[in-house]
Parts: C-alpha cells; sequence; structure tokens
C-alpha cells in the first residue's frame, strides 16, 4: 500500500519554539510555509505566553513578563520516538530553530541523524539560534552541538552575530563578510550558507560588486545598508574549494520587529531551490540567490505593511514605535503589541512576492 | 497611545491542544483561521506527536502510539496569568476545545471570565470536547464544568454524543433532535447552539421540514444522512422563548477523518454571525444558518479533496480507507497518513466555500 510518504510530497517539520501570543518560532514559521502549500509539522521546544527575548536580565527589546514552560530533553525524545514508531519521522524537509538548551539540543542531533538516514535527500535548513546584536540568549553549552550540527545541514541561516560565534571571524566590512562566509564552507562542509543581515557602510557595497552602491544610499535613511550574503559551494567534493557568492542590500529600519529572522529562515526552506522548478536553475547568479531574493522580497512586503498599521496605531508618531532607552514594561508590551507583524494580512506579500531588491554577485576574493 | 485592540481587529484566542503530525485541536483550526484574517493566539493544552483520540485500551479510530505531554493546571495558570499581565487577554473571539481533565478547566473557566470582564462583547464558541460515537475520551469530571461553562458561551458546537451527554436527551430521530436543541436553550440559556452531526433515516429528514428528502437520498449512499443542526434564541430575556431552528442535510462517507469536528468549530467562529456583513441579516432562515452553510461548504470541500487525495495513494481501492475491525498498529498507522486532513491544499475551499447543501428552516415544535 502506498502512503503519503512516496508522492514526494512537500513536508517540513519544523523545531522551534511556540507562543500564544505574537510571531516569534513555529508561530512565525508555520503559516507562511503553509500558505506556500507545504505540510508543516511542528515540534515545540517551548510554550510561552509570549516572546520572551532573553533572560529575565536582558529586557531592552522584549515583553517585560511571560508565562510558560521549557520542554525538556526527555519530552522531545518522548515525541521523537512516537513519531519513528509511527513512521511519521519521514518529512522531506528539515527546518530547527530555538531549542532552549544543551540536552535538547542533542535530542534534536538524533533526530536530525534519524531523519537523514530514512530520508537521504532530506533538506535541512538549521537556523543556531543563540542570540543578537552581541548578545547571547541561549546557554553557551549550545554553541560546540551547533558546530556539530552544521556539517549535517543543507543551509545555515545565522544572524551576523551567530555566523562570528561560529566563525571566529568579526564581521566588519566586506572582506570579512566575505570571509565569514567562506570559514563556513571550509570548517563545516556545509554547502550553502545564509548570512541574514549584516549592517555595512555603504562605502563596503561598492567593494562587494554593488554598482550602483551610491544610488542605493539615496534610499537609505542613514549611510549603512543591511546586506544579506549567501554562498553555495559548486566544486566537487575532494576537488579545490569554488563557490558562488552574493548579497542583497536593503535600508535598515529604525524599528525594531519580533519575529523577522524566523520568518526569514521558514521562507528559506519554502522557497529552496528546487530541481523541478526551472527559474532556480535559470537565475543569473545561483538557485540560492532566486531563494534568497523571494524570502528578502516576502519579508520587506510584510514589514512595509507591519510599519504602516503600526503607524496608524500610533497616528503616525515614528517614535513611537522605536525603542526607547528606558522604557517601561508597559510601554515595552504596547510598542511590541503595536509592530507585532502582519503576518495574516500579508498573504499576497508571500505568496507573490514582488522582488525590489537583486542578489549581486560578489566579486571579491576573500583573504584566508 | 492606542493599541492593536482599540481598532476592533479579528482576533481569536484558542485553547485548544498541539499535535507535531495530522491535524486536530489547535493544528487543525489555527491554518483556517489565519487563512480567513484571523489573529490566531493559540494556547495549547497538550503537546503530542500525533492524535492519541482516546485513552489507551480504546484504539479503533486513533494512531497506536504517541509521544508528548499534557500541560497542567499550573502550566495554563501561569500562562493565562502572563498574558493578562501584559494586557494581551483582550480578544474580541474565544474558541476553547480539547482540555484533557477537571482541573485545567478549571483554569479555563477562569480565563473566560477575566476575558468576558475585559471584553463584555466577546463571542465565545465552546466546542466541548468529551467523546464520540458513544465512548467518552475525556475525566468525566468535566462534564460538570461544561455545564458550568455553556451558560457563558455565545455558541457551543457538541456532536451528537456530547450535546446528548449535556442535554440527557437521546437523539434519535427528528423530535428527539430537536428537543436536545431547545434544551440547550432552556436549561443553560446559551444564545446559539449548533449540533455538528446526527445520523438520521432519511425518513426522519421530512419531518423537519426537508420537502425533498426523497431526492436527498438518492445522492446518500445510505438510507441515512448526516444533519448539522443548530438555533438560536430570538426572545428577549424575561420573555417566552422563541428560537429558530434549522438542519443541513449532507451524505454520510464509509471513512474515518481526523479534526472534522475541529475544522468545523474553527470555521464557525471565523463565519460567526458579524453586524458588519449584511449576507448574514439577509440569510432567509437567521444569521447562524449563514454561518454553518459556510462551514459546512467548506468542510465539504476539504473531505473531498482529502478522499480523492486519499483514493489516489490507494490506487483507487476504497476499502483501504475505511477503518477495519482488527486492523494492526502498522495499519492504522497507514490508514490515518492515507486520510490526512489535505488542509493546506484546500485553501479555495475554505476562502470561498461553494454552497451546495442549504439550510432549512425546522417546521416542528418539539415536544418538552
Amino acid at each position: 500500500m502506498a502512503t503519503a510518504n512516496s508522492t514526494q510530497e512537500k513536508r517540513v517539520l519544523s523545531i522551534q519554539s511556540h507562543v500564544v501570543a505574537g510571531y516569534v518560532g513555529n508561530k512565525a514559521a508555520s503559516f507562511p510555509l503553509q500558505l506556500l502549500g507545504w505540510e508543516v509539522d511542528p515540534v515545540l521546544t517551548v510554550s510561552f505566553s509570549n516572546h520572551t527575548v532573553s533572560p529575565p536580565s536582558v529586557h531592552a527589546l522584549c515583553y517585560g513578563r511571560w508565562g510558560g514552560s521549557k520542554f525538556d530533553a526527555a519530552h522531545l525524545e518522548d515525541v521523537f520516538s512516537a513519531l519513528d514508531a509511527n513512521g511519521l519521522l519521514r518529512q522531506s524537509h528539515l527546518l530547527t530553530g530555538y531549542v532552549p538548551g544543551a540536552d535538547a539540543l542533542k535530542v534534536v542531533v538524533r533526530a536530525v541523524d534519524r531523519l537523514r538516514a530514512v530520508n537521504p535527500s532530506l533538506v535541512y535548513v538549521l537556523d543556531p539560534v543563540m542570540g543578537d546584536d552581541g548578545r547571547i540568549y541561549v546557554s553557551e553549552s549550545v554553541i560546540p552541538i551547533y558546530k556539530a550540527l552544521l556539517p549535517r545541514a543543507t543551509c545555515a541561516t545565522p544572524n551576523y552575530f551567530e555566523a562570528e560565534l561560529l566563525t571566529d571571524v568579526k564581521i566588519l566590512d566586506a572582506a570579512s563578510l566575505q570571509l565569514a562566509l567562506r570559514t563556513f564552507h571550509e570548517r563545516y562542509r556545509i554547502p550553502n550558507i545564509v548570512i541574514s543581515a549584516v549592517s555595512l557602510p555603504v562605502s563596503e557595497l561598492a567593494k562587494l560588486g554593488f554598482v550602483d552602491a551610491s544610488s542605493l544610499v539615496d534610499r537609505a535613511p542613514t549611510s549603512r545598508m543591511l546586506v544579506c550574503s549567501g554562498s553555495t559551494i559548486t566544486s566537487a567534493p575532494g576537488e579545490p574549494l569554488t563557490t558562488v557568492s552574493f548579497g542583497i542590500a536593503f535600508p535598515e529600519l529604525a524599528e525594531h520587529y519580533e519575529g523577522v529572522g524566523d520568518v526569514f529562515s521558514s521562507l528559506v526552506v519554502g522557497r529552496f531551490p528546487s530541481s523541478a522548478e526551472p527559474a532556480f536553475a535559470a537565475h543569473p547568479v545561483s538557485p540560492l540567490a532566486h531563494t534568497v531574493e523571494l524570502a528578502i522580497a516576502s519579508l520587506q512586503g510584510i514589514l512595509g505593511k507591519t510599519r504602516q498599521h503600526a503607524l496608524s496605531l500610533v497616528k503616525a508618531r515614528p517614535d513611537m514605535i522605536v525603542p526607547r532607552e528606558g522604557e517601561t514594561a508597559d510601554e515595552r508590551v504596547r510598542r511590541l503589541r503595536t509592530v507585532e507583524l502582519r503576518l495574516v494580512q500579508s498573504q499576497q506579500e508571500i505568496l507573490n512576492p514582488v522582488v525590489q531588491y537583486r542578489a549581486v554577485r560578489f566579486s571579491g576574493v576573500p583573504s584566508s
């Protein structure tokens, strides 16, 4: 008897957090993937009332109070064992995000190996959620486990800070960004890497191959731009390493939106290069560049809608939606509710993204 | 400063189970509601690998094995307290489904009262998930708590068995179905009631007001039909009770699909009568009849797509997707995977249902 799996359906196992209110983790990832036609099997690593972001001592960008609990390693082991016993651990794709501790992450490593054993062509997108803006908000004991996981992944989607933790490269300019990308390939043999956003002075963009860097700056409110970069190994195993790398530059926003990274990694999985779709092979830079252009385009659409809605709520006073030093817990809660992602209202932006920011092939060769 | 809540947005707090694989509870409810433009805040009562349906001793319609855990009352209390402290317990709508025990359900009762205190116009759809087909699969200690909850609800969506437990009316025919509907109004003063599906001989349909009952039977594979019925109080408080009741008849299917009731209750919330939409007031039977017609139409569309997909997987051998006496755990798992609801593939059916089965106003007056 045939099973659903024999039809090679689009099904992703997504191992991330759950929150009641707001959009982070599986709450941010599930809807865009489902809208794009994916079956999503969400394994939950925590169940919280709302986003916590960080340990109780670090509150600058988070709700002040939350309730709920983390799932321990035994719970996750129990869930994976039951899925396996029922033949339900046969997904075509895997996405892992926030896992709060080393013991739970070790259970995830075993699940990855089991999934890969059942389905050798598994596509695994690893978002090594550890921190942001110079702060770690998980146990540091997860870092070596993420390093052991990276060679098992098809693609990773760290932010700049996580990329620094995993490559020991401080990302400050065009050269160090390219070095970080290359270090992922060299150190972990991971075939694809995407660093979600690095803030760079516009002067660095020309060094990366952006020919119209000066025109870009007109669209940016500051002299810096965010660059989302990606790289794919093009050489065969055993051959000298060759890669194709690219960047997509877009303006920085003054506001802080929760869950953007989680929506991004879900869109990278949801739009991952597929040999069945000719548009990927036809892209002038690389199949991965096509993926990331679409993901960034959807995200920009969602953020545009979110910002517009937030401004309508605060009667067009933009200062009310920007994080402020010393804001009270109540102010923080109101601000975060006001800038909550307009995900369910952005179905067209998710389904039919309009690509405004194009991928540019990196021209320089990094020193290593 | 205005908050998102001041805009009267469509936001539903949905208190139900979570499963990794398959569609029941919040996994079944969230996507249809989000697709219809609702913000969904899902509070999870359990986190399981897959559907369990029933205690370990009763396996006929469920996966043979599962893993995960129930959330205890303290966890739920913690989540609700944090939501309340953060001003995040202000939803416009509330949906409650599977809550595994009396202690947890008591926490839900307090959350309902808190929500109603914050928002007196709260719309609360209560799905009193207790059992099906003559079997209870929750602790019997929840029954009196559901009876205490019913007067707090705007609408309840029991299946026939749950309706029997709550009304002490054995539903066997046209008269007892109408009596059960009326008993909900009389005993609990609940303004709206929907009994999701009662299997009735076609001969009973004429007594309910179906003028073309004999033509209906041509569309049914058996001499029985399923009737989804609903009723709304039309009299003012203190006046003698008057109601408008209706039924929608549609064919029974031989297969068993998990999560149908949970999708249905989510569609009742998502399509609940709104004074802002004239189509509800314009319906020839009642606003609730419009809601239920749309919900049934979406569900029939989803089931049609699910059945077609299941048959394609088993090479058009319908016997392979029908529950069989004495099937092994492996056979059960394969069957349930095969008939898993095609929810993400049924976006058009959810967004733009084609109403094929119309509501008929009940003509008889039940004896009481």
